[in-house]
């Protein structure tokens, strides 16, 4: 690979409906494919796949157009938009879906206009494993897939999510999925596992706790999160976090361990940013400087002391 | 503080009886005062306070001299040594107490010799709240007093806490407890209560997730722990935890920010041999090269990868 790759980043929009011990916002936008698209879009050109019905603001669609995301992969369709909505716990780890309805999503299709299919890198992010083989069936010849999914889909669509996953480079997903879909209830057991169905990378996300790659180098990455003394919406976080990730794979080029070991503070910085405000408001609106600020604040919260 | 202090820990010295996903162990010797004592002596003198029954087993008080230890504070009194039985679930982060006879410990009252009272480290490891004041009482100036403590005296002698953390520099605790404690849902609002309650400096301890240190320093120190691919027996973990890391601010001799974040690598260390097999018998005969080659690790694990 050399500099300056393409990211195609396929999932879901929402309008989302969340209620934390912060307060409560309406309608926001979100959706996997909103935050990672957003975070994406910091370090390398974004092309987004979705679905969103005749309702979707125009605002929104102006927002991901004013963060170079291209749209043309947006379908619009007459309907209503996919609709969430969640309450958290005051143990902001924990909430309960209020309502999901999937609207025009429910007959999705992914569908990539021509100038997508020869992206470098592809973000399958959160969605059903067969619609993720959908678009790895309309990419030339792709040279980094990743994929995130959720424990619904180990659930009910397992088969579907192994014949993916032998198409994937990378497989982010969290700790309580990873013990779920291996089987295995030690970490490390469990990514030994989910290697053999596939992917040669698996980035274990821990929310609060933070994130573990076991990328190609013998030795595995372990990423603190920042420690926010708000946490105001943790919606998106960890889609924002593999945007971050791989953005900076496709502007750096190459799938080197240095390089993905690297995309981790940046999937933490934009996770980071992502959860001090309702949905994408503050992932929106953050400049170079801020990532570099939160950069040099892990840095110094995980400096080795020597002993 | 010049080099070369001395430690006084006081604690329980207890036979479990552990059940894990990996094995049994019956009446082996454990308790806080055991894992925090035995962790301590790879860096400096430990002298041990506690309290065990005639049954107590010579071998182990033997073993405990064979570590340096001085075990003149280890009162012997007719009867059964504190006796407890735990099964750990398949996701070891849970387990449940089979049984728990205090027998001689029911009575305890912690008599230090008069050697001991000099010593600059105080760890009180966790016990009732009002035996560890005791044991303040009768030390004359220490330089460095450090406490743990757990959820059922937050939840019985939360009165009987709060006196004791009032004396104390560095307070030890699980993030579950700091939560409980503070009543703040927040880690970092949390622990700006804790600290508000006397301790200067606060060790967060997350388990799996490792820990992080609020102590003198602006910015926390976040310490990952090892990722095993197997541990056999948590049982002990965070004894050996503050264990080891009062251990290298004994040997170290000050408190500095840098001293405390070392310590954290050192307590990890100790920590994650301790879990490797049942009771003490993995911490009870690491060499000066194991930890040395296990800091290593963690250093790799966890080394920034520039951006």
């Amino acid at each position: 690979m050399s500099a300056a790759h393409r990211i195609v980043v396929v999932g879901s929009v929402v309008l989302d409906t969340i209620h934390t011990p912060h307060g409560s916002a309406e309608e926001c936008v979100g959706g996997s494919a909103s935050y990672a698209a957003l975070a994406a879009s910091y370090h390398a050109p974004v092309h987004l796949v979705g679905i969103v019905g005749s309702d979707f603001p125009t605002e929104a669609r102006e927002l991901y157009a004013a963060h170079g995301i291209d749209v043309e992969g947006l379908e619009v369709v007459e309907g209503e938009t996919f609709r969430w909505g969640g309450r958290y716990h005051a143990d902001m780890n924990r909430r309960d879906t209020l309502f999901t309805h999937l609207n025009v999503f429910e007959h999705f299709h992914p569908k990539l206009p021509e100038s997508y299919r020869d992206a470098e890198v592809v973000f399958l992010a959160n969605i059903h494993p067969s619609l993720q083989m959908e678009v790895l069936d309309q990419v030339r010849n792709p040279r980094f897939v990743a994929l995130d999914t959720m424990n619904l889909w180990i659930d009910i669509a397992r088969d579907d999510l192994a014949a993916v996953l032998q198409k994937v480079d990378l497989l982010f997903l969290n700790d309580e999925e990873a013990r779920q879909l291996s089987g295995e209830t030690n970490l490390v057991a469990a990514v030994r596992a989910l290697r053999a169905m596939g992917p040669k990378a698996v980035v274990v996300k821990k929310g609060e706790h933070g994130a573990v790659l076991f990328g190609h180098a013998s030795t595995p990455y372990v990423q603190s999160t920042v420690l926010l003394d708000q946490v105001v919406d943790p919606t998106g976080a960890g889609d924002a976090f593999a945007g971050g990730f791989l953005g900076h794979v496709a502007r750096v080029g190459n799938t080197e361990d240095v390089t993905l070991r690297a995309a981790m503070v940046h999937g933490t910085v934009l996770a980071s940013y992502t959860t001090e405000r309702f949905g994408i408001d503050r992932l929106a609106e953050i400049r170079e400087s801020d990532i570099s600020e939160r950069s040099d604040v892990l840095r110094m919260l995980t400096a080795w002391p020597g002993h």
